[in-house]
């Protein structure tokens, strides 16, 4: 799962970066950093060397993302739509929200730490991503995406809290993780806005 | 303090976000961004956990700002510049360069780190709130807000090399930066640019 | 080397917050992070207390680069794209490129982790300096610049691995660094963009 989500995170942030005209190295640069700035940025929470840069095979599956994207931006006119894409996404979603449970239930934070990890591990690569195209971060004003992972580290704090073990605790948060993103995309949902509330009440 | 500081920074952040039509995800993470970022970048920097991944207390404060932003949103056009607020935010811009000195000193930094390490305790979770908005963050143009820190935390530091107490040092940074941010909002300091400094010498 | 480095791009980051009509604060501040935040994310990553924090030589250096661009704007119209400054900002990137990869040896990670933290100290302070101004950084889309990083990293890394000492291998990474990285100014190196390189194949 894992794999699966490094290459689909790569090819969507290199997708987003060719749009904007960006050179060579900013595609591979904004590419990597959907794919690893999560990941990283977990490590650095809990005070650790980012494994990042200390795996070789992990870079090279980003890279696998950055060349697809290459290639199929002459094919295909967005990558990052197409559905396979899609469902990619989904999954490195979940096995990021997971990889982050984990990783915060070892150094012991607390129950809204797991979840803030979990989710930061699984959103804060494609929220920096925009940040380097010079965008607000997308999963702050539209789509259904972010809410996935914070709802997968819940189940992960709240199935481990029960007292399954931790296999349960993260087979629980990816099964909730990419089942809620993937009815998302085909719901179209969205949260409201406080103007929506408003709207709603009057 | 640091209870006022934490509710009138997340409700400061939420009330931007709401203004800018965030969905209530971004609402609820520009405001906790604002009122932990700083923080969790001064624990970064002394290569500490976050305290705000380990206390959920500190969470639920922030999440009580947030409420109120909403809440007030319906009530009150702009609730972030209502008198309130403004205190309330010049006493968290206080709390938080304090905190930020005093984990400074206790890492053994130069004097400038004392300093930044305030600053950045202090206004950073504003700064990235900004950033996340995607604008430049307001205190590099306007105001006289990120000075009243700079200025507590340089008080700290002479206060406490002169041999008084830790108590002491902290009781002088918080004076000096809810002072001089009281005085800033009351006759409305603003630093001169480098375009005012060329033209005032002609 | 590393002085000259720092006196210049505080200087470039300082005056490209002038011309964006920041106030004296915002003016040292971007400054002060084009100079250091680089460094500052190399330590980070490595998890060490910043270097910037505990020296105060490094940080006056910083501010007599912020004290020259706020100088010279008056004489000068654009300070940052004179000769001198550019000659200045090539040995400043090969001198902190080499500095982290220095650095990333003797953590021990990976040859990707190497460059890339070679890369990182050389080009993140300009990049975070650039997020501040609320814009994308110019690394990602124009010129030849983080790409001289690139290849000084990768030959501190292969002269390394032939077996020379930790001496020769900074050499070469500044040597190549700085000669690529002037090459490129003088012959007006750009990377392709995705776009260019599809109408070549046409």
């Amino acid at each position: 799962m894992n794999t699966v989500g490094l290459v689909a995170f790569a090819l969507v942030g290199s997708s987003k970066a060719i749009r904007e005209e960006f050179d060579l190295f900013g595609i591979v640069i904004v590419g990597l950093a959907m794919a690893f700035a999560g990941g990283a940025t977990r490590d650095l929470l809990v005070a650790r060397v980012p494994l990042a840069l200390q795996s070789p095979i992990e870079i090279c599956l980003g890279l696998v993302g950055v060349g697809l994207a290459i290639g199929l931006n002459v094919v295909l006119s967005s990558p990052e739509t197409h559905p396979v894409t899609l469902v990619s996404d989904a999954i490195g979603l979940a096995a990021f929200a997971t990889a982050g449970a984990i990783v915060a239930t070892e150094v012991g934070v607390s129950a809204f730490g797991v979840v803030a990890i979990a989710t930061i591990n699984a959103v804060g690569g494609g929220a920096f991503a925009d940040i380097l195209l010079d965008r607000a971060p997308f999963i702050l004003f539209e789509d259904f995406y972010a809410s996935c992972a914070v709802l997968g580290g819940s189940a992960y704090w709240v199935v481990g809290t029960l007292g399954a073990t931790a296999g349960t605790a993260a087979a629980a948060c990816a099964v909730v993780t990419v089942g809620t993103r993937l009815a998302a995309v085909t719901y179209g949902w969205n949260l409201p806005t406080a103007q929506n509330l408003e709207l709603q009440r009057k």
